[in-house]
């Protein structure tokens, strides 16, 4: 079985060392959020993660949902976890005091995702949700939706969802056709079918409140024409007590390749009543508040896989032992391919958790700091960050996962190891939320241009800024061949995409790839220079042999992948589709 | 569900148009294999599997394996397609007369175990090791041993495993602890437990004949100490019947990721009777006989996973709208980066699977072809190209099944689509027969080395003189750059390692990977320019196109990689191994 230990010593180096991350007690809003306390409520909730939800990640992925009569099972343990995760108030850590929560940082709510979700990713997702659907009724709502939902997402009392996807509106959002019709009291009849809904059904809360994005009479078609709505399982009375079951059905749930824990359930709305979030035709605004900050959640999903990926396989290389390396040892980690792999992965994870962390500050900066131009500059900073975060942590996943297998040979595939579990979980994470592709053209096509360009410009300086410093050569020169080339080609896409949107397009995948590999090289060169300062030679050691197999394995080949971005899509893009199948 | 047909067009022109198969028919063992005759039997056999086993994948991963009382149930369907494949000759047909086989070309065999892989490479993996035993057999075992074993292998009435695996043993053969005691009777006791033992017990065929590696008494420790045994199932009396069962038990069977309708079994022998295959501490040598040909036919797995990730990823684009692409179409192959996505699959798999047939091909010339120095160039061809077919294809079919699921969306992670399936089903490729890790080693260690680097010599010369005709330019510019790489490299491997095997040793699976991609940029040379003589502008069209992708996405990317092999593993190896768990 795969085992867990939150990388505490890690997590706190990034956070206070890398990232400084006491600025965040500077702030009103936060004040009494000094790293010492952050330090100390992480380990206190690793802690009850470890010891009580990581037992269970491989018989809830055996178990899995049941739907039954309607009503759906979740695994063994599920709903004793979410009530003790939900009473220590983990759920709303980082919500609003008002709303019920504890109002501590976003930071601190994002590396708890880490954490839960290294220990069971498919758990994680019923809290997930439930602060996703919080964030959007907080940002749109009208004060009486929020008095009467907040405090209950907030505490945990009750569970939320997000309600978009259609059969026929997956990507393309705005072909969706569920209908919301204005009824005499105020409320809306919403009509329709949705698909893929995570934590759509189950028992472990009370109430489940539905965030449905729908359709008004006579509305425009496409995204313009899309409204949100507040859809509860059960009608809240005027008092707050429970009411009737609301008209929301399941008709079935999906077999998955993973994610087993985490019902996903096709929702039918027959005449359900439900109320209006926002303006009317501004569901897409509203709903990309929710989705944000749930494309920066799914990047955190990954980070956990990635972790969790990592620090099973050096626990098994360390221990297994084949034949004689060269240097006369028998343990694996000594077998040079198996020690590549290994750097792999652990290069891999460390450099994404400061792009994660990273990002997560800048959320905070932006709600919080008191100077506007301060909040600007972060909100740009998260703006450009979102994709690289969601598509390059949960690649990172299915990738380490994958390596894991390598690392135990046979035994990864079998399930007992639980390292195969890695790859089937983690992949749901490349596809939720927005296709990685759609990270990637939401970078080239949107973030890039962004105010002239100014986003990735914020980037390229800061990096020339720590470059201006003497830094180990074996990072600084390849990073600073990569930032060049990342430089230039940006500039080729800003230009291209206005005269030739396909080319642009056709690499936009492998230009999001070397933007999150230069950013990583970033990582490395801080996260070196910290560890130097940390008094621990090994540690420093560790850290600057990873940052040099970083440098030299993953940051040389951003040049090369940056080419490819450059080449004419026009005879790819001509061939007759037909001739696909041929 | 996914579908498959098999692709007898592109089957035909890789073996016909790109590497002439007519060159078989010239051989005295193959006259009657000329191009029309192998082309009517692939079309039978494909027409088969098409219609009667591809229905099977889904329902078998499903379904798969159970154990009770010692007999394993294998899926539904399995046991009535077995004797439909068995008693159409299939499984013998590349086989000796004399043996009950159908004396037609290993080329042919390998090509039916793609469409047989694509179909369901679960249930191809019963007369995969059918096969193996039977070459096991038929190299070192005494005339009596194949009179008895070999017609009934060829037949598919009994079914073959190799056991070699022990639970200290994996990728180091060569601690197998597994005793075979001398009797009087001229035969041996073997006692142990061998795990991961495919096709270990199960009642398709009347009787299983296990291949075994042992250790005599006072044998040499280490890989020179093994010797091979034949253990059947059922021991056979003198007139060829069964008499009673022997002593080997199924302890229990593996709950896997993937290729749940082939079972994998932990197998006990206890006072088992076997009898020696070759002479005493020669079982490395003669399980290596089996292994090489076993690691073509994995590839040969990957090479069939690949193409049914390629072919449902690319009817799945052609039907599924979504939104508009730039040119205004909804169907989503018109979206630059879905259409990246297929090119990627498509240029993957063709390019592919010229370099599987190729080492097929070299197979048979090796065997067969009069004159003894055409033999020595093709076994070397042989030599060079197996770990890169095994490795490569392997790797491949992950990769590609992984772009099938994220082409679909989240559709792809519902069980249903039978997308996710692929990369489940095709992780075990990279790991069984020896890692992909260890392809890698072979190569540089071995491969590499043979004959003063004679190998890779015939394939720097070979695509050199391809590369002296005029060629489209966006094929030959990247494989001359990519060759030229390759060579200085190659150069570099063969020196290093004899001073620092470390260093080479660490970029052993970059090293091949960028042969692999080289290669498959030859193969596209070959396959554009004879795709030019075909008289199909649109066919010629398609691979004009796939090739440039391919020859500027992939082959641009091998320098870089190359550049990774050449960089020092000192520092990355001398790290404490303690620090890696920091």
């Amino acid at each position: 079985m795969a085992s867990y230990k939150a990388p505490l010593r890690e997590i706190n180096f990034v956070l206070q060392d890398v990232l400084k991350v006491g600025r965040l007690a500077e702030l009103d809003a936060y004040q009494e959020a000094t790293p010492d306390t952050l330090s100390g409520l992480i380990e206190e909730a690793a802690k009850l993660i470890e010891e009580q939800l990581a037992p269970l990640n491989a018989v809830s992925d055996a178990q899995g949902c049941r739907l039954e009569n309607g009503e759906v099972t979740v695994p063994d343990g599920f709903a004793e976890f979410w009530a003790m995760y939900r009473d220590a108030g983990w759920i709303g850590i980082s919500q609003k005091e008002e709303y019920g929560g504890a109002n501590l940082p976003y930071t601190l709510a994002k590396v708890l995702e880490e954490v839960l979700c290294s220990a069971n990713v498919a758990f994680a997702l019923y809290p997930g949700l439930t602060q996703g659907c919080f964030e959007a009724l907080e940002a749109s709502a009208s004060d009486e939706i929020k008095q009467t939902y907040l405090p209950k997402l907030a505490t945990g009392e009750w569970s939320g969802t997000m309600c978009i996807t259609e059969p026929q509106a997956g990507s393309d959002v705005g072909a969706a056709k569920t209908k919301a019709t204005p009824q005499d009291d105020g409320s809306f009849a919403i009509d329709g079918g949705k698909i893929f809904i995570t934590s759509g059904e189950h028992r472990m809360a009370d109430n489940i409140v539905h965030f449905v994005l729908a359709r008004l009479p006579d509305s425009p078609p496409g995204v313009k024409g899309l409204s949100t709505f507040v859809v509860p399982k059960f009608l809240v009375n005027a008092d707050g007590t429970l009411g009737a079951r609301n008209g929301v059905t399941t008709q079935s749930i999906e077999h998955k390749m993973g994610i087993n824990g985490s019902v996903t359930c096709v929702l039918q709305f027959d005449n359900a009543k439900g109320w209006i979030v926002g303006a009317p035709n501004q569901g897409i605004q509203n709903m990309f508040v929710m989705m944000n900050l749930a494309r920066i959640m799914v990047g955190f999903q990954g980070l956990g896989q990635c972790e969790l990926a990592t620090q099973n396989a050096i626990r098994y290389a360390l221990e297994r032992k084949q034949g004689k390396a060269f240097n006369g040892k028998a343990e694996i980690v000594e077998h040079p391919d198996v020690r590549r792999m290994l750097l792999q992965m652990k290069a891999t994870t460390e450099g994404a958790r400061v792009l994660a962390y990273e990002t997560a500050m800048y959320v905070d900066l932006a709600r919080h700091h008191a100077d506007p131009g301060v909040r600007e500059t972060a909100q740009d900073w998260v703006d450009l960050n979102t994709p690289l975060v969601k598509a390059f942590c949960t690649d990172s996943a299915v990738e380490l996962g994958s390596l894991a297998i390598q690392v135990y040979g046979g035994h990864g595939f079998i399930k007992e190891h639980g390292v195969e579990q890695i790859v089937r979980d983690s992949k749901i994470l490349c596809l939720y939320e927005g296709t990685n592709g759609i990270q990637a053209m939401d970078l080239v096509r949107r973030k890039l241009m962004l105010h002239n360009g100014r986003l990735p410009g914020r980037f390229f300086a800061a990096v020339r800024a720590d470059l201006a410093s003497d830094g180990p050569q074996a990072l600084t020169a390849p990073l600073k061949a990569a930032l060049d080339a990342l430089e230039g080609t940006t500039r080729w896409v800003q230009e291209t995409y206005k005269s030739n949107p396909d080319d642009a397009a056709f690499g936009c995948c492998d230009y999001q790839r070397a933007f999150a590999l230069t950013y990583l090289g970033w990582s490395w060169l801080r996260m070196v220079r910290a560890a130097e300062q940390s008094g621990d030679a090994g540690f420093a050691q560790a850290k600057r042999v990873t940052g040099e197999y970083f440098a030299t394995r993953l940051l040389s080949q951003v040049p090369a992948l940056l080419g490819n971005v450059r080449e004419s899509a026009a005879p790819l893009m001509a061939l007759d589709a037909e001739l696909f199948a041929a």
